[in-house]
This record gives structure tokens, sequence and C-alpha cells, in this order.
């Protein structure tokens, strides 16, 4: 019987937390700000912006949305996408993605200046996971990963992770972010041989392989910690479940997070700490 | 007795290659041109720099030299480093470091366009090694221990490979790099518990501590290849050693890469590689 890794006490520890350096930044005049910038009315879309505004509303960020119709020309979509970079009062850029084709996804990512980027999207966040330094944001997932570990009084120094998958989005930055904390870090990945016993010999398992359900028990050890990153729908059990089978994972294994419940509980609480984070840094630069 | 994994010959291979592609760019009335930025006289920036310019005539690249006196001013060595930037003659910069302080490495070395980054120092670069894009260029000593690997015909898919070190220079981009060629990348550092233990395990080992010979015969097993990034001087022994302890390696592991002779010989061949390939992106951009 694990000890479960629960994300909403996590998202409650940084919600006090920006709520505290919200207060402490409208006493100097500044009240940080996120704008939303969607394009069309994606349910995923809209899913994720009320989650987003439901943490900033808790905490007192506020939220600009800016909404452009599905055929908005490249010409006011990059237009507007300029005016928020510039836009003094807006400390953060949420960016709903995938737009459509013909705004240019990857240009339209790489138009996001760093410092607002703090759903660290760009090349100019990624760059700060890599070099450890505060440039830009970790991906939101990746840090979340980690505030999980720390909230819970983990320790990342010198323990053996392991992390499956290598994604840009999770996997690689969460290795370097695993890294930057003195862990000893193992990346495997769909080309990785003998996955299982690698696995099987680490003090912490991070799995993000978007694979549903896919590590088993032979994956795990009994004084394992896992964090599950990822979420899908199981269409014969009828409900969210990770990457980890958790039925048979959870009864070996000594700490996990439940999904859902885990990882992304703690997402958008990240995301607005690093619209309170961007907020400070305009004091220090 | 280990196979010699010997760096001349792979330099060797890599700089023909360039030769071949120089005579191509010919003949469409490109010259590959590397501009060496030097401040000063010191005798190290000068030992580097008759390194590449020898391997440059060698392969028909061109090579401009801009030296600067050590009191430079801030204005001048910076109008010059733009002039290069934008001169569509030069392909290529090494900016010899460090700089005299007065000059800030820090914001020079971030100065560098990505596309003429071809020593591989720039955020620009390292954002490529990571994210897996033609990006600016990978750091020569990272690439130099592939370009052995591969030289050698070490196949690197699934293989374990673990990687002692995690600086920005050799050991994260090294990491990337081993993992772009899925290969299972395990990342040791000071930090890490039960080295020789994790090393030991390892079918490739690259070695890039910066400590002298300390990579002994527990780290190692009969049927391992090991790249030894690793140069100092040894003065008890006067002569240079790597990283690796290599009279008591050497008899027990399948492969490696002598020092002298191993990695630190096929760098600037990199180098110039990329001069080459940074001339061919103009082409294609």
């Amino acid at each position: 019987m694990a000890e479960l890794l629960k994300g909403k006490e996590v998202a409650s520890a940084i919600n006090e937390r920006s709520r505290n350096d919200v207060a402490l930044l409208k006493e100097k005049g500044i009240t940080p700000a996120l704008a939303i910038l969607r394009v069309g009315e994606r349910s995923e879309d809209l899913s994720y912006e009320r989650g987003a505004t439901k943490r900033c509303n808790e905490t007192g960020v506020e939220v600009v949305n800016v909404v452009l119709p599905l055929d908005v020309s490249k010409e006011t979509f990059y237009a507007k996408l300029e005016e928020l970079n510039n836009d003094p009062n807006i400390h953060g850029i949420l960016m709903l993605r995938p737009l459509p084709q013909h705004l240019d996804n990857e240009l339209a990512r790489m138009s996001i200046v760093p410092e607002k980027d703090v759903d660290g999207c760009t090349d100019g966040s990624l760059t700060g996971v890599f070099t450890n330094t505060a440039k830009g944001f970790a991906p939101c997932t990746a840090q979340a990963a980690i505030e999980i570990l720390d909230h819970y009084g983990i320790e990342l120094t010198g323990k053996n992770v392991v992390v499956l998958g290598r994604s840009l989005v999770v996997g690689k930055p969460v290795s370097m972010l695993l890294l930057n904390r003195n862990a000893t870090v193992t990346v495997c990945h769909s080309k990785s041989k003998n996955i299982a016993d690698i696995c099987k010999k680490a003090d912490i398992l991070v799995v993000c392989t978007g694979k549903m359900e896919s590590v088993n028990k032979d994956y795990v050890n009994e004084n394992q910690i896992i964090i599950d990153v990822g979420i899908s729908f199981n269409e014969i059990k009828n409900k969210l479940c990770g990457d980890v089978l958790f039925e048979e994972v959870e009864p070996v294994v000594k700490m996990i997070t439940p999904v859902p419940g885990g990882v992304g509980a703690v997402t958008t609480s990240v995301l607005v700490s690093h619209v309170v984070e961007a907020a400070k840094r305009t004091i220090n630069s």
C-alpha cells in the first residue's frame, strides 16, 4: 500500500506562496497579470483557460483574455502577440495551442519573449532549463513533477532517478531539472533496452512516455517513488489513467502520484507562480 | 589490451569530407571563411589559433585573423563583433576566450549570432543541441566524442552510456547528443553515489570530469568502450594525462581513446567542419 503523493495539497502550498507574493507586489504597485491568448473556441482550450483563470483568481493574479476568431489574419495575430510582448502591464503570456495552421505554430512559439513565457514553451525557456539559469521558465508539467517531490520532502541529491521518455515538453526538461538538483539521471526511451530492469533499480521513477498503463510491476521495487506524468482516457475502464498501471504498481511501491489528482493537479498552480515570478523579475531587472 | 580509438584518423576522415565540401562550395562561388577573433597575445590562444589555422589551410577554408589589443575599448570590440556577424563573407566566428574582464565574457558569448557560432558556445547553439534541431552548432569537444564513436562504427542506439560530468561545455551537450542518437544516457557527477558501480555497468563510458586520472579499474569492465575527454598536465609524470588512469584501465577494457591523441585531436577538425556546414546552410536558407 503506497503513500499517495496527491497534487492537491502541493497546489495549495504553491498557491499560498503565490498569494503572499502577489500581496507584496501589490504593495509596490504591481499587479501580476497573465494574458491568455486564444484563437477560436476549442473545448480543450476553453477548459484549460477556465482552470488557469480560476487559479489566477484565487491568488490575485489578473487575467486578460485575448480571444481572436479562427480565421484571424496572420498580421492581426502577430500584431496582437507583439502588443502583449511589449505591454509592461502584462507579465505572462499563455498561448493556447495548437493554433490554426495558417498562423504557424512554430513561429508563434518563438515569438513570445522568454521573460513572459510562463508556459515554458520557447527556446529561450528551454535554454534556461538546460543551462540552469533564470531565463524564461521551465515547462509547467516538468516543474510540477519537481514541486511534488519537493513538497513531500523527497531528497534528490545523489538519488538515482530514471526518466522514462525524452520529449521536449516533459522528458528532457524534467531530466535537466533533476540534474540541476543533483540527482543522478538516466533517460530511457522507446529505443532503450532492458527498460524494466533499468527502472527497477531506480530510487525515483518519472514516467512520461504517453503510453497508457505501460509501466507495470516488473518496472518497480518496494522502496521506489513513482511520479506518473501521463494522462489518457481509458475507454474500456471509462476513466482517466496514467502511464503507470496503477492497480498493479501501487501495492508494490513506497510512494506514487495518483492519476488524476497527481502531477496534472499542480500544473496550473506552477503556471500562476511563474506569472508572479515574472512580475518579481521586472522589479529586479 | 584495448583497441586504441585514435583521434588522428577520425580527424583525417572529417578533414577529407570538409575538403570535398569546400571544393563543391567553391564551384558555387562560395569560399567558407572562419574569423578568429583574438584579444591580446595569450599563449593558449595563439596555440589554439595555430591549430585551427592549420586545419583550415588543409581543407581550403579561409581564415580571417582579427586581433585586437588587450586594452581595446568595449565599443570597438563589440563593433568589430557586430561587423563579423553581419559580414556575408564570414561563415564562422571563433572567439578565443576568456576575454579580458572589461569586455564581459558572458555578453560577448551571447553576441555571436548562432548561425556563425561554429564553436558552439552561445545559448542558441545549446538550444539546438537540447532540441535536436540544426540551430547553431554543438560544442566541438562534445561532438568530437560522438565523431570518434561513429568513425569506429560503434552503435549507439539502445546502448547504456554513462556520462561522467555535467558541464555546459561537455557533459550536458554530449549527453543530449547521445540521447538524440538513441542511447540510454545516465549522467553522473560529483554528487552521485556509487559512481564506480554505475560506470562499471555501462556499455560506453564518456569521462569529462576534469579530474586527472580519477577513473580507475574499479569503474570499468572488459567489454567497455571508454571515451576520455579530459586533458591535464601531470607534473609528477611530466606528461599530458586524461581523466582516466590509463595504465590501469587500458589493460581491462575493450576500446579506449588515448590522451593525448584522442578526443583532443578531433576538435579542430570538428570546428572546421562547422564552418563548412555554416557556409552550406547559407545556400539553403
